[in-house]
């Protein structure tokens, strides 16, 4: 991953949160339309990116067809792009073998998002195989994200610095991320202190109002240390019958944007 | 649910996680061997249990075919018992709206359970659905329980209460309920002070050590206010030829057992 970020001078990971509501409406037509504006997006976008990362609800809420549906994007995307099941699943550890089965198996991405309330055993099961990534739930861009996230603990620790600061302990710097949203930017020099070279899966920049700025200045290694997702701002930049020139062009000018920082 | 728990005096939840490796090897020459797995333990099992609950995780391993055995199952089982989709979700308020549509519309669930490390926008969209149920995590039977789940925060409480605290003003004990593992009896109480009506879905008693006895004298309520799980011990007591015979037997044993607390 760290190759194709230099190579391509991006740190873009673009979100295929396709909704049959949202997609252009002559896509309805076809058979398939969502693997359809799926592949549409992923040729206009993949020299732009380094990741591509499906919300898995997304696809889930279409019953088995959608899970078909994931399995052929996954494998439409191109090789030497990272792909992330954006799963945030958690649970115990015989739970989480089966999860991993699911998501580094039957569907084959190259890591998977899972949350820490579980404990040790809701992450540690997913470390096992070789050259898959866990990347687990830190500190997110949501509003709810102050309602436990940021809550003091009794050793002086915000909840999210606790997650990070024992479950650094479960993997490596090659096997474990972090979500860390752009909402909170100046909460990254918090996360840079415990997890100084880790790498960060940052959702929040563009809609939810995060800034890149701060994401860079903050959050930024020598490795780059940076995946930085835009969904709706890329996928759904037109819902015409260019959207997907129109996707092309939205991933280029974050590209553009990215090489000015 | 309470009138049925009241009917058939029982609070027994039973846990549907069909594995293909542990089911009996005589079902795996059938078309479908986990479906008829699952239809037979049900029809066992039926008259013991007030609630069954599937475990995604095993379904989501078998890829999209996992989940056509899933939306099977949930139909098979009586419109009478109450359907709990193990899925510890939890995500952003869009992302939950999409869970919400995967398993109270494509799979006809009364309920989901939830992970609420991301804070209210990852429980209430569930809420919104009339007779449905969303059950948070709040303290699980997993060893892992004690990486965060017991923190003390700098409130004085623990970040279980916290979740407690803070979660039950978004719903109400008619469309929320609470995941408290067995293993923890002596943690009952403090739950109870904190959420003194709501029903609890109770795991870990058997495989996991927790003691039946406690979870009676700390948790049950006027209504009852327990659907108690059991999973591997039910649905795996055997694996000959009579393991639905065996399975309605331990099931029946449970309910014995229940009937003397």
């Amino acid at each position: 991953m760290i190759k194709q970020i230099k190579e391509k001078r991006s740190f873009l990971c673009v979100g295929l949160d396709a909704d049959i509501n949202k997609i252009p409406k002559h896509l309805l037509e076809l058979d398939n339309p969502i693997l359809e504006f799926n592949k549409q997006i992923i040729n206009a976008t993949k020299d732009y990116c380094v990741a591509y990362k499906p919300n898995t609800a997304f696809y889930e809420s279409l019953g088995s067809k959608g899970w078909d549906i994931l399995e052929e994007t996954v494998k439409y995307i191109p090789k030497n792009i990272f792909t992330i099941a954006d799963a945030k699943r958690g649970d115990i550890g015989n739970t989480s073998d089966m999860y991993a089965k699911a998501f580094f198996g039957a569907c084959d991405f190259d890591s998977i998002t899972a949350s820490p309330y579980m404990g040790s055993d809701s992450i540690t099961p997913y470390l096992k195989y070789e050259g898959k990534w866990v990347i687990s739930l830190a500190l997110t861009s949501n509003a709810g994200a102050m309602d436990f996230q940021t809550k003091e603990l009794a050793n002086g620790r915000m909840l999210f610095e606790e997650v990070l600061t024992e479950s650094k302990k479960w993997g490596s710097e090659e096997n474990l991320m972090y979500v860390v949203g752009a909402t909170r930017g100046e909460l990254f020099k918090k996360v840079r202190e415990i997890v100084p070279n880790s790498f960060l899966l940052v959702p929040g920049v563009g809609a939810q109002g995060g800034s890149l700025q701060d994401v860079v200045d903050f959050g930024m290694t020598s490795d780059c240390g940076l995946l930085v997702n835009s969904s709706r701002g890329i996928i759904y930049a037109s819902n015409g019958d260019y959207f997907a020139v129109k996707a092309g062009e939205a991933a280029k000018a974050w590209w553009t944007s990215i090489l000015h920082h």
